[in-house]
Order: C-alpha cells, then sequence, then structure tokens
C-alpha cells in the first residue's frame, strides 16, 4: 500500500467522520450557512480554485471576511486553503479592498461600487490564476466574501467569473420588535436574542451568528428594540447594553438603531413637555443624541412610531409628523445618522377608512422633511394580511423618500407552523405598477429612489429571529429572512431565484430536492391567502394574538380593529366598498391604478373585496358565482397544503431527521389549522348568507359556535 | 505498511476528529452526559469491560437504556459495543431486569430493590467475564446503565464491581414553576421548556433530552406547570399537551405531575363554589381525574399552594388545609395518584411571625390527613434564602409525611450569574439535627420517612432549567440540578463527593481541574451568604425581582415582605429576636434544637442574627464586636469571590474555550455585584449606626442615595 493510498483513505475517514458530524448537528442554528462537503467529483475542481487565501489589507471586517472563507471553504471542500502574503500558486482567492494595493494593482473598474459594493473577477496575478474578491470598501469585501462562497454552495462554476454588485437600497434594515423583558411582540420563534439581563457585560457568541447570517445576505441594520418601546431604552444602562451589541455587529457591516419613544424627554428626561417645538425639548435630543454617539460612534439612528395606537407623537402637542421627524433628525444630524419615521398611523376617531388615513396624513407634509428623514410605509394601507394592494403612499410623494417596511414574522400568516414563503408576497409588491410617472413606475423604483431621484433609500423587515435553536421559529421560516435580505439588496433577483438559492443552501443542491421544494415554497403563501383571506378580504384573525380565524369578531372596543369592520359582509353580499360609491380609498391611487382597481370587471380579482363590496351571486371569471368561488378558494388551500406534506414525505431521504421531521409536524399543524380556518369562515358566511354548500364542496365539520367558543389566551405574540 | 497500522492510523484519525467535532460542539448543552474519549491509556482497559452489549429483555425502558449505553459507550470509548443476544465473549454488558430469565438465572440477590433500584456485578456467565446491570424493574436498568457509564465518566474501575443502589425518596421531583405563556416564575434560564403553543402535535427533541437528564441522577416525576397556577392547565387542550410530554417521559421512568389550582371547579367547571366539603366539589375533581388519567394513565398526582400568598384555598370556605388536601387526594386515589400540599403559607392578617405561620397552621392538623397526602415543606420558614435554619415542622407531624421542598433557581442567591454550587445548603439542612427523638434525628431521616416510619416519602426540587442553550442559565447552574438528583436518591452522598463527580464528567476528570473546581464550588455558597446575608441575616432583596440589594425598603404593601421586617435594624443594634423576648419563634423547635438556637452564646453564629436582635458592639466568637464583624464578612464574600475568578482563570487549558468565557463572564458580573451588595449593604447599616468603618476596610464607593436610586424594572423571573 503506497503512502498516497494511505493519505486518501485517511482524508476519505476523515471526510466521512466529518459529514457525519455535521449531519448530528443539524437543527437548523446554521441556517444557510452550513457549509457541508460538497460531492467528491465537485469538489476537485472546486479546490483547485481555492488553494490560497491572500488578504490584500487590514482591518476588522476583512478579518472576518477571511475567516468565513476559511470556515467555508474548509468544510465545503474538506481543505483548507493556506493563507499567504502573496498570488504565489494556481488557484488563490485575493480579498480585499478597492484602496489595498494588491487589488489597486490588478486595474480593475472599481468606480461607483460604493463602500458596499464588490466585483468578483477571474484573473491572472504574477501570472498565476487567482479569483479577486474586491469590495468598494470593508462591507463590499465581506459581501463578496459571502457571494464567493454562495458561488460553491450552488455548485456553479468558479471560472471565468465576472461579477459585479452593488446594493439597490442603502439602508436594509430588520426592525425587532423585541421588548425590554426579553418578549418579542408578534414573535414566534422564543425570547428576544438579546440577552439583556446579561448585557454589556456578557456577549453571548449567538449575536456574532446573527452578525454574520445578516451579512451574508446584505443586511447593513439593525432596529434593536420594538416600536412600541419604553424609554427606559434611552437611559444609560441600556445604552451601553446597546453599545456592547454595536461592537459585536460592527466588523460585519451592521449599525444598531433605536427606536425611540416620542415622549421620552418626559419620562426620563424630567421635562414637562415633548413639544418639538419647545426648545429644551429640542437641546435635550440632541444632548440625547450626543450622549449615543459618544458610546456608539456609528450610531444609525432613530426609528419612530408616533400618534399611532397610542403612542405619543407630536400631534399631542398640536405639531405634525414633520415637526416631530425633524426635530430629532436635527438631534442626530450632526452625526451623519437618520430618522425613519413610520407612516402606519390611523384613528378610529378619523371617520375615514382605515386603509385611507396614512395617505391623508403624510401626502400633505411632502416636501417639509429635513434630507434625513425617511418615511416608513408598511407594504400595503391595513397591516401586513397575507394579501394587500401596495400602499397608496408609494408615488405619492415624490418630495419625500419612502422606506418599505415589510413583515418577515409572520404575524397573520400562520406563525412559525404555517409554510408560507414570503418572497412572491414582497416580489408582488415590488413589482406593483404604480403608474405616477406612467406604465412600469413600479413600487420597487420608488423604494430605490429612482423614480423621483432620491438618494436616501431602504428597506426594513420586521425580524422573525428568537431565541429558538432554529433562530425563525421554522425551518422555512428562515427563508423568509434569507429573502428580504437579498431583495433588498436587489429587488429585481425574483422571488422563485432565491428560493432555490436559500433550498440548496439549507439543505442540498441536489435539482431532486430543490426544484420540488422551491415549487412548494412558491406555492405556499397563495395557500395561505386562500385559506384565510381569498379574493381579497383580510383582517379576519382572532383578537390581540390574531391566532386563527375569527371573522365573527365585532365587540372590540375600537370599530377599526374589527373583522366586521374589514370584510362587511350580510345577507347581500360581502366586501369594503373603498370606490367613489364608498371610502373612495382607492382615489389615492394613480388615475391609471384606480381606473383598474375601481372596476370590478378589470380588477385583478386578487384585491376584489378589499375594493368592492359584492352581492353573493356576482359572477365571477370562472363563470361561478362569487359564493362558490369563495368556497372554491377555501378548498384550494386546504388542498394545496395537503400538497405541500405530499411533496414533503418524499423528500425524507434528502434531509437530515430532525428537520425533516420538525417541518413535517408543522405541516400536519398547518393542514389542521387550514381546514379550521376554511370551516370556520363558511360556516360564518353561512350564518350571513343563508346560502347552501356549492356542490362537491363538503359542510363545515362543526356549526359557528363551535368556532366561535375556541379560545386561546396564551397564543404567543401578544401585545398589550 | 501493515494493515493492523493503517487500521490503526486511520482509528486515530477518526478518534481525533470526533474529539475535534466533539470540542467544536461544547455549549453546555450535553450536560454531564457528554461522553468524550477517555485518555488513550485507560481506554483499553475500559474497551475490554464492554465488548458486547446484551439485553436481557424487551420495553421502552431497556431500549432507551440500551441506546444510552450504546450512544457513551461509543463516545467514551471509540468503539461502538456490539449487540448480542447472549454473553459469548469476555467484556460484556448484561442489561436486564430482576425478572428477566438471562438475569434470574445469575441467582443475584435483588430483593428489596424495588423497581427503581440495582445491581452492578461483575460475573462469570457461561464461563466468559462479564457486567451485569439488573434493575428491579424498568426504572432501575435505566438508571444502573447511567451509573455504568458514570464509572467510566469518572474514571473508576469495571473490574470487580459490587454495586448495590436504591434510592432513599421515592417522590424525587422537579417543580417547574412555568407559566402557560411560557414565561417561568423565578426562571433565569430563558423561557420554559414546554413550548405548548406547539403541544401536542410537535415534540421537541430537547423534551427527550430533558428525560434522559433526569433519568441519569435519579428524578422520577416532574410537575410540569407553576404552583401559582392557571386553572386552564386542567382543561382538554392543555391536558392533551401534557399528556404529549408524559409520553415522552415515561420510557425514562418520570412520571407528570400538574399544579392543581384549587378554585378550577369554579373557574373551568361551571360551580359557585369550591368548598371541598361540597359534594359537588368533590364529583367535579374526581371526574377530573378520571379524565387526566384516561389521557396520562400514569399520572403521578396534584401539587398545591392553597391560601398563600393570594392563591385560592380550602380557607376561603371555612375548612382546613387537610379537607382541602383529602378532598384531592380521594379524587386521585383510586388510580393510585398522590396530593403534595405546600406548607408555604403565611398572612400578614395574621400577627405572629411569618417564620412561625407553617407550624402554627400544619402542626395542629397533624393525623388527619389521608396516606395520599403528603405536606411539601421548604427547607426553611422563610423563603429559600442563602441561609436558613431547617424549617421547624420537620420532625414535628409524627403521623404526617414531609417533603422537603428545595430551590435549584436561584431566585435569592444572584440568579444565573452568581456561581453558588447549592450542594452545601441542600447537605446542611439534611444534615440538621431536629432532636426530636434524641440527638440524631437528622432532617434526612424525616424525609426519608425512617424517623416516624413513613412510606410515602419525596424531594422536590424547584427547577433551574429553561430554554437557554446550557439549560440552566449558567455552566456551573447545573450542577444544582445534578446535585439535587443525587442527594434526593441518596442524602448521604455528600455535597463535595457529588461537586467532584459533576465536574469530571461536565468538563474534564483530570484532577488538576477537578479539584480547584470542586474546592471553589463547595466554597461558593457561603460566599454568597457573606456578601449578601451574613451572620443570619436574610430576606434582603430588592422589590418583586429580587434581583439585588434593598435592605432598605420599607414600604411594600405587606409587613412581611419588607427587609425592614427581617434585619430590624436600628440604631441600637440588628437581628430578629425569637426568642422568648420577642416572637418566641425558636420553642417551634425540639426543646434541644430550642436551647442551642436560644442561647447566643451557644448558637452557631451562622444563624446568630435569625433568632436574636443584638447591639452593634456585641462581642463575637472572634473577639471583634459584631459590627466589626459583619463588615468583616461583606469583605470576605467579595474576596472569595475574586479568588473565583482567579482559580478559574488558571484553569483556561482544560476547559472549551465557549465554556470557559462564559463562566469568566460571569464570574466578573458577580464579582461586580458582590461588592454592589457589600457596599450598599454597609452604606444602609451606617446610616442607622452612625459608625465608623472598623479598620482595614474599605469604605463603600459611593453613598446610600447612589444604591437607593437603582432600579431594575426588567430583571428576568418576576412574578406578579
Amino acid at each position: 500500500m503506497t503512502r498516497a493510498l494511505l493519505a486518501a483513505m485517511i482524508a476519505a475517514a476523515l471526510f466521512l467522520t466529518t459529514a457525519a458530524g455535521a449531519a448530528k448537528a443539524e437543527d437548523g442554528y446554521d441556517l444557510w450557512l452550513r457549509y457541508p462537503p460538497v460531492e467528491a467529483d465537485a469538489a476537485a475542481d472546486y479546490r483547485a480554485s481555492a488553494t490560497l487565501l491572500v488578504v490584500a489589507g487590514e482591518s476588522a471586517t476583512l478579518g472576518v471576511a477571511a475567516d468565513e472563507l476559511e470556515r467555508g471553504l474548509s468544510g465545503l471542500l474538506g481543505a483548507t486553503p493556506e493563507r499567504a502574503g502573496a498570488v504565489s500558486r494556481d488557484g488563490a482567492v485575493l480579498v480585499g479592498r478597492a484602496g489595498d494595493a494588491a487589488v489597486a494593482a490588478l486595474g480593475l473598474d472599481l468606480s461607483g461600487l460604493g463602500a458596499e459594493g464588490y466585483v468578483i473577477r477571474s484573473v491572472i496575478m504574477d501570472g498565476r490564476a487567482a479569483t479577486v474578491i474586491a469590495g468598494g470598501g470593508d462591507a463590499g469585501a465581506l459581501y463578496g466574501a459571502f457571494h464567493f462562497l454562495r458561488l460553491i454552495q450552488t455548485r456553479q462554476a468558479l471560472t471565468n467569473l465576472d461579477i459585479r454588485e452593488a446594493p439597490a437600497v442603502n439602508l436594509r434594515l430588520l426592525n425587532h420588535w423585541d421588548n425590554l423583558d426579553r418578549t418579542v411582540e408578534r414573535g414566534y420563534a422564543g425570547q428576544s436574542l438579546w440577552d439583556w439581563h446579561k448585557l454589556p457585560d456578557h456577549l453571548d457568541p449567538r449575536y456574532t451568528d446573527y452578525a454574520r447570517a445578516n451579512a451574508s445576505i446584505g443586511i447593513n441594520g439593525t432596529v434593536i428594540n420594538n416600536v412600541n418601546t419604553d424609554a427606559l431604552s434611552l437611559t444609560g444602562p441600556w445604552l451601553e447594553k446597546a453599545a456592547a451589541l454595536a461592537g459585536v455587529f460592527r466588523p460585519y457591516g451592521i449599525r444598531v438603531y433605536l427606536s425611540a419613544r416620542f415622549s421620552a424627554p418626559v419620562e426620563i428626561g424630567g421635562l414637562d413637555t415633548a413639544d418639538p417645538l419647545d426648545p429644551r425639548v429640542q437641546a435635550w435630543w440632541r444632548a440625547k443624541a450626543d450622549e449615543i454617539y459618544a458610546l456608539i460612534p456609528d450610531f444609525g439612528g432613530f426609528l419612530v412610531k408616533a400618534n399611532s395606537e397610542g403612542q405619543p407623537g407630536p400631534q399631542d402637542y398640536g405639531r405634525s409628523h414633520a415637526d416631530g421627524a425633524n426635530m430629532l433628525a436635527d438631534a442626530v444630524a450632526p452625526h451623519g445618522g437618520v430618522v425613519m419615521w413610520r407612516a402606519f398611523v390611523y384613528d378610529d376617531g378619523v371617520p375615514t377608512d382605515r386603509a385611507m388615513q396614512a395617505w391623508d396624513e403624510f401626502v400633505p407634509l411632502d416636501g417639509q422633511f429635513r434630507d434625513n428623514v425617511i418615511v416608513q410605509v408598511k407594504n400595503g394601507p391595513i397591516d401586513f394580511q397575507p394579501r394587500e394592494p401596495f400602499h397608496p403612499l408609494f408615488g405619492a410623494t415624490p418630495e419625500t423618500p419612502l422606506m418599505m417596511e415589510f413583515q418577515i414574522t409572520k404575524e397573520y400568516l400562520g406563525f412559525a407552523t404555517h409554510l408560507a414563503y414570503l418572497g412572491p408576497l414582497y416580489e408582488e409588491v415590488l413589482d406593483a405598477d404604480t403608474h405616477v410617472r406612467g406604465p412600469g413606475s413600479t413600487v420597487a423604483e420608488v423604494v430605490d429612489g429612482s423614480l423621483f431621484g432620491h438618494r436616501l433609500t431602504g428597506m426594513a423587515g420586521v425580524a422573525n429571529t428568537g431565541s429558538d435553536r432554529n433562530w425563525s421559529g421554522s425551518q422555512f421560516d428562515q427563508a423568509n429572512w434569507y429573502v428580504f435580505g437579498r431583495l433588498a439588496w436587489d429587488p429585481g433577483l425574483g422571488a422563485e431565484a432565491i428560493a432555490r438559492e436559500w433550498a440548496a443552501m439549507t439543505f442540498t443542491p441536489d435539482p431532486a430536492f430543490v426544484e420540488p421544494v422551491t415549487a412548494m415554497m412558491m406555492g405556499s403563501r397563495e395557500a395561505v391567502v386562500d385559506y384565510m383571506t381569498p379574493l381579497g378580504l383580510n383582517h379576519l384573525m382572532a383578537t390581540g394574538h390574531h391566532y386563527g380565524p375569527g371573522p365573527w369578531v365585532d365587540d372590540l372596543p375600537r370599530a377599526d380593529w374589527n373583522p366586521t369592520y374589514f370584510h362587511r359582509a350580510d345577507a347581500e353580499g360581502i366586501g369594503f366598498d373603498r370606490t367613489a360609491s364608498g371610502s373612495n380609498a382607492v382615489s389615492q391611487y394613480a388615475p391609471d391604478a384606480t381606473a383598474r382597481f375601481a372596476d370590478p370587471a378589470q380588477i385583478d380579482e386578487r384585491f376584489l373585496l378589499w375594493f368592492h363590496h359584492l352581492p353573493w351571486d356576482h359572477p365571477m371569471p370562472s363563470g361561478r358565482p362569487l359564493w362558490d368561488e369563495l368556497v372554491a378558494r377555501y378548498d384550494r388551500g386546504v388542498d394545496a397544503v395537503g400538497e405541500m406534506r405530499r411533496t414533503w414525505a418524499g423528500l425524507a431521504d434528502h434531509v437530515d431527521a430532525r428537520r425533516h421531521s420538525e417541518v413535517a409536524d408543522f405541516l400536519a399543524i398547518q393542514e389542521d389549522e387550514a381546514r379550521w380556518w376554511r370551516d370556520s369562515s363558511i360556516a360564518y358566511w353561512r350564518s350571513l348568507n343563508g346560502l347552501p354548500m356549492p356542490e362537491g364542496h363538503a359542510p363545515p365539520a362543526h356549526d359557528l359556535a363551535h368556532y366561535r367558543n375556541l379560545s386561546f389566551p396564551h397564543a404567543p405574540g401578544h401585545w398589550d
């Protein structure tokens, strides 16, 4: 036996144990950064392109980029590339920034990358074949390193690379609705990741893994506390905790932001007012900003929920949202900070349609905000429903940059146990045509600043992360974190391509797995729409926790919190008339969009009952009456979940047992709950319309009273 | 190169990678069941004694026992023993029960083991050397398997084994103060382990690991919901969740128990009373018990906190604790269930010393309880303080079995970040001499039933487990779970031997690590006593959360919740006079104990201020006046933590980096907080006594106002 054979056998043995070790540990903690060994036949080629690792400069971020390359390549290829000072061999990987000498010497066109963009190029250096990962700045180099690893993770070639990437929007942020007692509003993945009590003295290693995961998808900021915030979060001890987190995140290109409670000057500042025009209030916020920046030099700025759902705000003092936002903006401006001012405002004291109030409030303020203010708008005019039309503010404020707010956590889409890939939802909104500058004026172009020429741009996602081992409450909810980051980087990527990429990295790149799983993911959100809120219905969830159906609820203290407010069903028909004969919310859109939405014959039927109140026998494009169509949608949704279960069951050979069975358990729960949604909704509609079940569709399993009597006082994610 | 050499090299390579993999994964999740590879020189000997695994019978429990042996042996020895049907080779391990043919054939004396006892014996079977692990029943076989593994984990020989074990008490239970919203009262390790919302449909694999850990230390029951409970936990949906957990725990010999809310017949039963003498109430509980046993055939029974701290109870209807307990006992008796009735009752409407009220309440009821009732008594008469004298009920109820209740979670000993090994606390209480049947009538003999001849016996520990990756909030808090289980099995084991065993299994058996760590652990609780509550002081913690010092607090709505109630310090002196000149609580002990406690000259100074109010210049055995002694104790406590930090820093080479740095971070927090305790306490005492600092002792870092102004509204574990 030769030494070479012996070495090969030992290598094989090592490889097998490593693989076994990795398989044993699979519980979702490693997300899409698992780096399991590539198939042996492909690994040799990849290894030839990753023989050396050359780091072109020195910085904390380059350090973590190099560490990640080492970790990823050694996992994927079973061989750790040697670190070297120069490209002394074919197959070197050079990582650096535009300003580093070894990168500059290559003479690549690195203009316009900004600090976060990067180029990955196959080059010849000193006569050796190499791959250069060149960032415009530190963050770009790190993002490029993750991109390079992703090429291997998704089994793309490393030859003839010519990649150039730069982010579409500047602020790519997670919003954590995390409270100071470590509960998470609308969180379904355990407690807050932030172990406040042990901060700042103990830094859970998980904070670093959180930063790695975010950096790998281009997220560059995190608002660490709930928008419904406690002023305490702005006091010294809590700022020290925030600073400790910022220190962990900094090398990963991630800035910390804070939600600011507007009344903080009263609650923790000893003032008797929070009036934004009061000089004492202005001085207090300036001093507070100075205090924060002394602790966190790269602090990002404030996120504010004001005069909304009981939160304090400038209107308490007869001032406008612009007055409030500008006062805070002036406080952070000397330090380069921004203010993200939420447009999610509504008031049941205002007689207009809840869907119209943000537009009514903010359009008149267009042009009045400081340059470092961006208004953060939820994707739809109500509240993160399974489906909503795009928010009419998008396109309606040419002078004011708007930041998209998506919800990653599934408050209204079945919590952690329903598989609903949100890529199609995000894509549908971003691709929606506002028509404000003619056809093709997409929401994406509003958000990326190109439509009106804004330079301050952003996209926020309400995080689904928590202390659960799998981070997001379920394996598949990790995909929603992933797709949010990837689309914030490039809204043009497409939900399907991102699903495919995620599935390959998170489970296996085997097409026999990736293709059916991608199809399952792509249909999953539509299934939820079908079994919960078909044909434009919305906000039919049970009270408080939003767990399960409650279309019958009509006794909440605020009219605009009741499902009956939203569906307006009675013996004759169903739906919210938002045309000229009703609230006329439709008029808030640009004329071309309005025309489409306002005509029941032209409107995309997915939005039908959002804009129209129609009789139960209204004829649908399918030829069926509305009632029959509605029932058919419920059944389609339930059937789709059954199909998802069968698909997943058939993929057991491709997935480690633990993750497979977790997903299978959750799909079983989802199927039960889809039936519950379908049956209880149909039972309720029938109690109003008295119609028989359409032929071929089974009646609900129980009577309406059964469903109305169910109660779930301890469902997670509650806010009160 | 020979094939043998090749095989050896591959084995070595496998071994190294396995070891590296294990090292990488160390985060505390594996507890004391890590099974890392034994040193090469010892492994060969061990392997010779574990060549074959023979399972003598078939049952779910034997199955998990065999799986654990396989898992443990393959991890420790790098070689999985072959499974075989008979002892066909030297070095076999036979595991089975007394009734299994292969075990019975050995003719061992297995009498008196009960179902949980076991024998481990080196034997010759069919001419082959073997080790037999013979349980009296299923649980005994499993406990024996864990014992066998522990021999290797602690590097004891496997030759000439002659081990016989049976538990000292019957009920060895964890009490989880876990709420239905997944918060944990007095929990410092994240959320409840029970993911209620996903139960019963999804069984987190962690439930199984919880059961393994408990079985490994002999815990055989778990009360899964808080004693401050919600009646909802007795409704159908929640019973199904409990049943799902019971199904996971059953093979591990662990029964599920529930805390029962006394007023449940009103709250969920539709009755207008919960009077235990009302036949409708009795019928309701009988039906409820029947319902529970239909779902959980081996349900253990109820734990009840009644007429205590606002909980409902029989006294609401003018009935006694015995009336209440007996009514529930009758409901579960047909199914073999028990009722554990807590003696933790006190009422600020009652004019007597809070420390006396449980005795006053329960001693008159002695003899009135059903046979399946056991009264559960906290170790001391107040509430889980760093140090208390033993509870005077121990020994005072010859007709009534008493169950010990220890707190494993460190509500009053620094939460998760203070290292305080509770073994010495438990041991001190168990070894305490009640003197009720002459000298040597220890608390342990009351608890194990031997003093009064009781057959229903038990020990409960208020769990410190939660969703944190390390289970208990810190690495060293795992030791408190461990020592509770081991002492409940055998109170005679001794805290020090158990610490040594735990440290060896959890980190490394290297004496260079185990000896200093054991010493550090053994002194750690005394350090907490010194810096928090020296010389018999107690209950000086801040309000509500009990985080940090609050000796000055005197404004709570109940007198007996105020620290000033407990320390009674003023310009002249300090301490609670519980002698005949004061509350005379001392008279609740047996005469010999009373005599010792009542005389300031005879009393162990550790209990001095518990029983005596003394002038600040009272001369102490050291020759110093009381004030000087008190200050010296505070300093000794702070110094001890500094010494612990130095010890731990010197052990870095023995511990994986992640666990080492977590412990080091927490010790740094502990040192800061020990100083905070010392400084704020001294500042407060000086504000009363006006005395100068004794020579050689530094004054507090800040003035009293500084300490009084600190507030921690979101400290974890709060109950309200």
